[in-house]
């Protein structure tokens, strides 16, 4: 067992009525954890944000919906309901890892214990279609792992999933969800899902309750496997496989990628030979993920925060020449946020805002680095 | 198929009576191929060398046997008999690239076509107990590797030896012999053996007609095997396996090392990812080798010529202080040439004589980088 650090403890709690104003707007219409970020830097709180969305979306050329403060309500009822908790960005509880990923998500929902939840942990991740060997190793490395002291992250899928959360029932597990936290998936593995909170583990999602996973949900629910984690270790997965774009995730959020071997001749080792010709680090054993992860426990992970400011925002307005010039500037290719305020000679602060309204009118979509295009 | 190089037709044959002499002096007692490089260096040819060995021995303190015209005339006839040919490291019909590796044999005995021992090679190796799949792999890549214009080298052994061969019989394969060239091992693969040399491949070794091989024949067969090569590529290996050693030998020469992996709770892949964690390239498919072959094509290797020289050697001697001196500076730690002409302050063509002494009498190792020890 390694020295860890023990789950971090800092951070500022939210008060019920903030925690309220943050459910509403992250639960709005075209509010996407990048656009939420906008809104609380642009007007200091979500409160604000709130009273701010529907006028803005108007300008932006579209009406959309805000979560009422009576829909808010019954998800935190809900939540409390199933023993679960909202914990925002910043909050002690939320793992320290994922705040520092572009995009973390602003709430999670957690059921179970929060160390488990805020401790170092590795992802194991791989195909539904395991190998009897490759379930085999899953287990064996979510054991050494847990005896190595740290948390092991997956998603609940059948084959390897289940055999990396299944090993490491009793040294604390976290299933990531792609749906709410009572609507866990797939149903072979609801038993599993139980045995890992009785056990000490958590479930984790962005998603509100009563969210049926769709599939294109699952991506987005891998970039949280990645961001909790230290590390993903990928034990099979064949070419093109859902799997890999956890692994990719991981490499974009600057975390080690590991990945397991296997035969040419076995195409459930396509992804995994590949990753490792793409600079992924080769596991026999737990060792070889050990010998990098030592490395990084005891570094706090450096994250923007959204904090709430008490001070009101500074009045901005943007005027119709504005957004036209705005608008001209933008193309179906990213650009880059400082470019348009160079390019229309524009107040950052108004180019801001502009965004935001289209953001809202679903009419720009953000990338990472802050780029923005047309959609 | 990549355009490749022709094989090298430069090169320099020796007469009749030089290959006599070279004979001669290789299969002397205590010459191998750096003492013969060494001797040919001082004394100028082969038959000088020949006449002063007993003499060296002697200074050295012990008799050596030099072999006899009778000897060497005697193996001409076996190999001619075996429709085999001697060839010297120089002459047009050496391997290229074996020529540039450090105790390239001086002659090697070769029974089949030129083309194919002259033309760009890859070796591929791996486990004598090799599973159903590891064959499978080893043939595939073979035969991609002779549909791409390489030849294939391997070591005749069952298993993986023997599926690459057997795959490379129409584009030209090479087996290299731990013994004689009549003496092809094992007894299982004599049919193949023969096969390859029909099919306008060839056997190569640097052992004496009729030579049994011993264990420890093969890892000195196995440099032979890495040192004709562009690249070794390694298909099944356990830890701590004799395939090993090839790969180490062809890291040694600077050649390149390919493993194919495969799964961690496989013990026949421990090895290769093994080799891959240290650096091996990862091999699923000819691919993976060609990428990094294709570069090295057309370019010839450097190697120290092994040339006899028209006048006779300087005269050079050495007298009782000088050897008692040269003794002192050694131990059984490798030294270099370097530091013993230093140390005692002799010169180098007198530290030459003296060390050839000692080695021709079996006092003294040599190590790779001109360094020596006291057995």
């Amino acid at each position: 067992m390694m020295a860890l650090p023990a789950g971090r403890t800092t951070g500022i709690s939210l008060t019920d009525a903030q925690r309220l104003a943050w459910l509403r707007l992250i639960r709005s219409e075209s509010v996407g954890p990048v656009t939420f970020r906008e809104l609380i830097n642009h007007f200091g709180s979500a409160a604000a944000a709130i009273d701010a969305v529907p006028d803005l979306a108007r300008r932006g050329g579209r009406r959309i919906r805000v979560a009422s403060l009576a829909d808010a309500e019954r998800e935190l009822e809900r939540t409390a309901a199933l023993g679960a908790r909202l914990i925002a960005v910043g909050e002690p509880d939320y793992p320290p890892w994922l705040t520092a990923v572009d995009g973390a998500p602003p709430l999670i929902t957690v059921r179970g214990r929060s160390e488990t939840v805020t401790r170092p942990s590795v992802a194991v991740v791989g195909s539904r279609n395991a190998s009897i060997a490759g379930r085999k190793f899953a287990m064996q490395i979510a054991r050494d792992l847990g005896e190595a002291g740290l948390a092991v992250v997956s998603g609940l899928a059948r084959g390897i999933d289940a055999a990396a959360h299944g090993a490491a029932l009793a040294t604390g597990t976290i299933a990531v969800f792609a749906g709410g936290l009572d609507r866990p998936y797939p149903a072979e593995n609801v038993d599993l899902a139980e045995r890992i909170v009785d056990d000490g583990g958590a479930h984790l999602t962005e998603m509100p309750m009563g969210w049926e996973p769709r599939a294109r949900d699952f991506p987005r629910r891998n970039r949280i496997i990645s961001g909790l984690a230290l590390g993903v270790v990928v034990v099979e997965a064949a070419h093109r496989s859902g799997t890999l774009i956890t692994a990719r995730s991981a490499a974009d959020q600057g975390r080690l990628v590991f990945a397991v071997p296997g035969s040419p001749l076995d195409p459930r080792a396509g992804g995994t030979n590949r990753l490792i010709k793409d600079g992924a680090i080769l596991v026999t054993g737990v060792g070889d993920i050990l010998a990098e992860i030592e490395p990084m426990l005891g570094r706090e992970p450096t994250a923007a925060a959204v904090a709430e400011r008490e001070a009101p925002a500074p009045m901005t307005d943007a005027n119709d020449d504005d957004r036209s010039v705005i608008l001209e500037a933008l193309g179906k290719a990213p650009v880059e946020l400082d470019e348009i305020v160079r390019f229309t000679g524009l107040k950052p602060a108004v180019v801001h805002l502009v965004l935001l309204e289209l953001d809202l009118a679903g009419r720009i979509e953000r990338h990472a680095g802050q780029r923005v295009s047309l959609v």
